[in-house]
C-alpha cells in the first residue's frame, strides 16, 4: 500500500488496507472534502471497463459547499450526494438517465432548507434526486404527532453525511462499495445512527443499497423507513407500466380512487394531474425477496428495483404524470411505511419498533433493464414471485383523512 | 484577450469576450467566491476615474462564508451582497452614504436565519441593507394564506445568488453589470428564477437594476416584488421631505392616521415613534415612468428612485423614525404590491400573475442629488410628471386589519 | 513583538502588544478560522508546565466548519467552540473529565439546526456541552409569550462568534484568556451583544466565564441568562451530592415532588427516571459570591461551581439521571430566571430589564477538587456561606403549570 500511496501522488491521501480492499477517507472529522479522483489505473487494475471515483464541491446559490461523488463504474455513471443523506442524484448508462427533472435545479445545501417552513413542506425545496433516503425517526405528510409538527418525510435526505469513505476490493470484479454514516441524534429524542453504503461491479448497470439503522439508545424508539426512488423518461411515458407482485393495493386517498382501474400504467404529462398515489402490500418469495419493475409503453427499456418486504413490508406508487416542467415523475417506494402522517400509521400497525442497541437493514438493488430481454426477464421474475395468488384491490383508502 | 489574461496574472480568471464587452465570472457551481480584484488600470482602460470591483469573503459569527462585491466607480462606492440576493448593502460618494444603521452589523449569511422565526419576522435578524429584494413568491407582513405561513417579505432577500458575472463594456463609458441568478425552487410550488443585474457607469453617482423574473413552470402563477429602499441620515432628518407624483396615499394601519396630514415630512429620531407607512399610488409619465425623491430639509441633498408603474406600480412610504438606534431610517419602496399579507391584497388586485414561461422586469434607478440643482431638477421632474393632477388623501386604511 | 512574529513564523498571524499581552486574533471578518498552534515554547516561556493553544475546523456531517479552540494550560485541557457561542465543550485533567456523553456526538453547526423545529425544541438536536450558554433574550421551556414562540434556552449557544482573540500575559502566571463576542440583534426586536471570556492559569484545574452583556439599543430590554454547566461521571454517581448554600428549594414541577427530600443526592443511572429539576435560591456571602459543589459519594472527587447572586440570583439543579444513554448527567445552573418559560417567570420576578447602553457581568468559576482535601475545602465553605441560616424547603412548585 506504501508503494501505492506514492503512485497516487496525493499526499493527504489516507487510505489504509484490510480485508483485501483499498479504502479511502473521503470525508471525516479532520478530513474536508476536496476535489480528488481515484482511478482504476492508479489502482493498477487492468481492465476494459476502467472506474473512477470523483469528489467535487459544488459553490453558488443554495447549493455552496455541497460535496458530490462521482463514481463511474465503466458503464454506469452515479452521482452521491454526501451533503444530502448520501442521496443518489442520478445514474446513467449512456444517455439513458435514471431519475427526474425536479422544478429544483440546485443540489441544496441543508444550511439552506427550513424543513419546518411552509407548514412542514421545506423538504420540497430540496427534493430533486433518484434516491430520496426518507426516515429514520418518521416518513410521511406533515402533521402533529405527539404534540410535535413531523415534517415530510423526515430529516435523513437533508442530513449531511459525517464520514464518507470508499472501498474497492483488490480482487476482481473489484466491487466498488461508497459509505457514509448519517446521525439522527437529539438529546431525549432520539440517537440513531444510519451506516448507508451504496455498491456498484465495475461495467454492470446495476447498484445497490445497504443501509444499516443502529438505535444506539437505551430505550425502544419507533422507526419508519422509505426510499423515494424517482424515474422519469425514457422508462416513464404513456402506456408505461408498472409490474410487481402485488398481494393488495388501494389508493392513497379519494383523488386516486378514479384512476385506480388503471393503476399500473402512465399517462402521458397531463395538465393539471397533480399526482396519484397507490398503497401496495407487495408478495415476496420464501426469503422476502420481491422485485418491481417499470417498463416503457414498447416493454424494452426499464428498471427494476429489488428489496426485501422482512425488511420493507409495503410500497407506494407515486404517479405524479403532471407536465414535464412540473416534475413528470413517479415514484418507487419500498418501505417500512406508506406516505401518510406518523399519527396514521399507527393504527396500520407500519410504525415499526427498534430495541435498544438493535440495528435494521435496508437492502434495495437497482437494475437498468436495456432492452427487451431484460424486460421480460424481470417481468417473469414478478410473475414467479406472485406465482398465481390473488391481488386484492381495495377500493377505499386504508385511512380516513377526512377524519383528520 | 489571452494576452489580457496574462496581464491580470490571475490563473483562475475566467473571461470570456462577447457583445464588447470583458466577462469574468466571479462564482459558480465550480468556481468558488475568491478575494480577488479587477481593475481598470488591468483592462488597459486610460481615465482619470479609474475604477475597480472587488469581491472578498468575510467570516466569523453569523456572517461566516458570506461574500461581497464592492464596485469603486471613481466616484461612488457600492457593495452588493451575492449570499444574501444580490441585496445593496450600503453605497456612498465621499462621505454622503446611502443605507443606514440598522441594529444588525453583521451581513448575515441565510443559514443562520430560521425565516419561520419569531412568527414569521426571522428576516428582522438579516435586514440592514440599502437595497433589500422582497419577494418574489410573496411579499408583506407575516401571516397565513392558503393554509401556509407567509413568512415577512418572503425568500429573495436570503437567497444566496448562484451564479455571479461581472460585465464591463469595452468601449466608453465602460458600464460596469453586475448580474447574480436567484432561484425560488420548491417541487410543486414554484420556480422561478430571478436574474439580477446592477449597473453604473464609471465616474457616475447613480446606480441602477434590471431584474428578470422567469416563471420556468408550466403553470400560472401569483408573484409579487417590492423593492425596500431604505435611507437615513444626511437625507433623512427632521423636516426632510419626500416628493413624488401622487394620485392616492393612504394610511397603511390606524395608527398612520394621525400623521396623514404630514406624511410627506419627516421628524427627527423620535423615541417611541416606531413607524408609519403610506401607502402610495404614484403617478407616471405616459410611458410609466415616474420618481420618488428624498431630500434633506435645505433640499440640498437627496437621492432619487426612479421606476416603471407598468412594472411596480405602488408605493409603500415607510416612515421608521424612531431613535437612531432603533433605526432611522425611512423605506422608499416601488412594488407590485403593498406589505399587507399576501391575503388582504387579492381583494385590492395587488396580487399579480406571471404565466408559464413569462418574464417580468423590474428596473429602479438610483441617483445621489448632490447639491440644489440636482435636488431642484428631480422636484421639477416630480412635478412635469403630476402634471397638474389631484391627489387623493384617503383617510382610512385600504384593508382593515381589525377583521383579521 | 516583530521578532516575535518572525520567530513564530506564521505569515498570517495577527498579533498587537498592549497591556503586557499577547494578543492574537484567531478569528475575525477579515481572518478566518485556520489550524494553528501557539505554544508557550513559541512565546519564549520557560515554564515546567508548557501550554499551547490550538484552532481546528471540524469536518463532515452536522459539524462541518464548526471551529474548535482547544486550550491546554499544562494540566488542563479545555475545548471552546466558537461556532456554539463559545460554548466549552469540555474539560478534563488527566482521565478526570468535566462533561458528560451526550446521545448528541456531533459538535452541530448552527447552520444545521432549526431552533424551531420539534416545537421550540430544536436545540436539543446539538446539546452536548460542559458550559451551555442559555440567554439572552430569553431563557426557559418553549412556548408563546408575547404572542411569539419562544424556543428552548434561547439562541446564544446557537450564534456563532463573530470575533475571536486569544490574550496571554506576557508576566507569570501567563494567565491564558479567549474572548469571543456573540450578536444577537434583530430589528425592532433586540440589540444585545455579550463579549464572553474564559480564562485559566497555566497548570491550574480551574477557569473561569467572565460574559459581559451590552444592551446597544436605545430602550430598555428584558432579558435573561442561565449556565447550563453538565457534569456526569466521575462526579455523578449513586450517592452523589450536591451542597450548597440555600435559602429555598422548590421542586420544578410536579414530577419533582417525589424526589424533594433526596433533592441533594443523586441516583445511579436510572430506566425511565428521565429528569427532576428543584429551584434554589441561593445564600452569598456579603459580596454576593456564593458555591455549588458537585462531589462524589466518596466525597475525594468533585467540582464546584462559583458564581454572584447580585449577577445571577438563582440556581436550577437538574438531575438527569437516566441511563448513561440516555445521558446521565446533572446540571449546576446559575441563572437570572429559572428553566420555566418566560411568560411565568414575570410574576416571580425572574424577567430582569437592561436599560439602553447598560452592561451586566457574569462572572463563574469552574473548579476541579481533585482530592478528599479539596472537596472538604469546597464544603466547609458553603457552611461559611450558609452561616446557620435556615432553608425552606418548599413543597410545591413555585409556577401552577397545570394552569398552562
Amino acid at each position: 500500500m506504501n508503494t501505492l500511496r506514492l503512485l497516487l501522488g496525493v499526499t493527504a491521501l489516507t487510505t489504509v488496507s484490510h480485508a483485501m480492499a483499498w479504502d479511502f477517507v473521503l470525508l471525516d472529522s479532520d478530513t474536508p472534502a476536496q476535489n480528488r479522483q481515484i482511478t482504476s489505473q492508479q489502482l493498477g487494475i487492468k481492465t476494459d471497463k476502467p472506474f473512477s471515483v470523483t469528489m467535487r464541491t459544488l459553490h453558488g446559490g443554495r447549493q455552496e459547499g455541497v460535496s458530490i461523488v462521482d463514481i463511474d463504474n465503466g458503464t454506469m455513471k452515479l452521482s452521491v450526494v454526501p451533503t444530502r443523506g448520501m442521496n443518489v442524484l442520478h445514474a446513467a448508462v449512456g444517455n439513458v438517465r435514471m431519475g427526474w427533472d425536479s422544478p429544483v435545479k440546485e443540489v441544496v445545501n441543508p444550511a439552506f432548507i427550513e424543513l419546518n417552513g411552509r407548514g412542514g413542506l421545506g423538504w420540497l425545496e430540496g427534493f430533486n434526486e433518484l434516491v430520496v433516503r426518507c426516515g429514520y425517526e418518521w416518513v410521511g405528510h406533515p402533521g402533529m404527532d405527539n404534540g410535535e409538527l413531523l415534517t415530510l418525510h423526515g430529516r435523513a435526505a437533508n442530513t449531511p453525511a459525517n464520514k464518507v469513505t470508499l472501498h474497492i476490493d483488490e480482487q476482481p470484479p473489484h466491487a466498488i462499495r461508497l459509505q457514509g454514516e448519517l446521525k439522527e441524534q437529539a438529546f431525549k429524542k432520539v440517537d440513531f445512527s444510519v451506516v448507508t453504503e451504496l455498491s456498484t461491479l465495475p461495467g454492470s448497470v446495476s447498484f445497490a443499497l445497504n443501509d444499516t439503522l443502529t438505535n444506539n439508545g437505551d430505550y425502544p424508539k419507533e422507526y419508519q423507513a422509505l426510499y423515494h426512488n424517482n424515474f422519469s423518461t425514457p422508462f416513464l411515458e404513456q402506456g408505461a407500466r408498472f409490474v410487481a407482485p402485488v398481494k393488495q393495493v388501494s389508493p392513497f386517498n379519494d383523488k386516486a380512487k378514479g384512476d385506480l382501474p388503471d393503476w399500473q400504467t402512465y399517462r402521458a404529462p397531463t395538465r393539471d394531474y397533480d399526482e396519484t398515489v397507490y398503497n401496495v402490500v407487495p408478495y415476496a418469495d420464501a426469503k422476502g425477496d420481491t422485485l418491481a419493475v417499470l417498463h416503457n409503453k414498447a416493454a424494452n427499456l426499464g428498471v427494476s428495483v429489488g428489496f426485501n418486504t422482512q425488511q420493507l413490508p409495503v410500497f407506494s406508487l407515486w404517479k405524479n404524470t403532471d407536465t414535464q416542467g412540473q416534475g413528470y415523475v413517479t415514484g418507487l417506494e419500498p418501505g417500512t411505511s406508506f406516505s401518510y402522517n406518523r399519527r396514521y400509521q399507527r393504527p396500520l400497525g407500519l410504525v415499526p419498533t427498534i430495541g435498544a442497541g438493535q440495528q435494521r437493514q435496508f437492502q434495495i438493488s437497482y437494475s437498468l433493464l436495456a432492452d427487451k430481454a431484460a424486460v421480460d426477464k424481470a417481468v417473469q421474475r414478478v410473475t414467479q414471485i406472485q406465482d398465481g395468488r390473488k391481488t386484492e384491490v381495495r377500493g377505499t383508502p386504508l385511512v380516513d383523512l377526512s377524519k383528520e
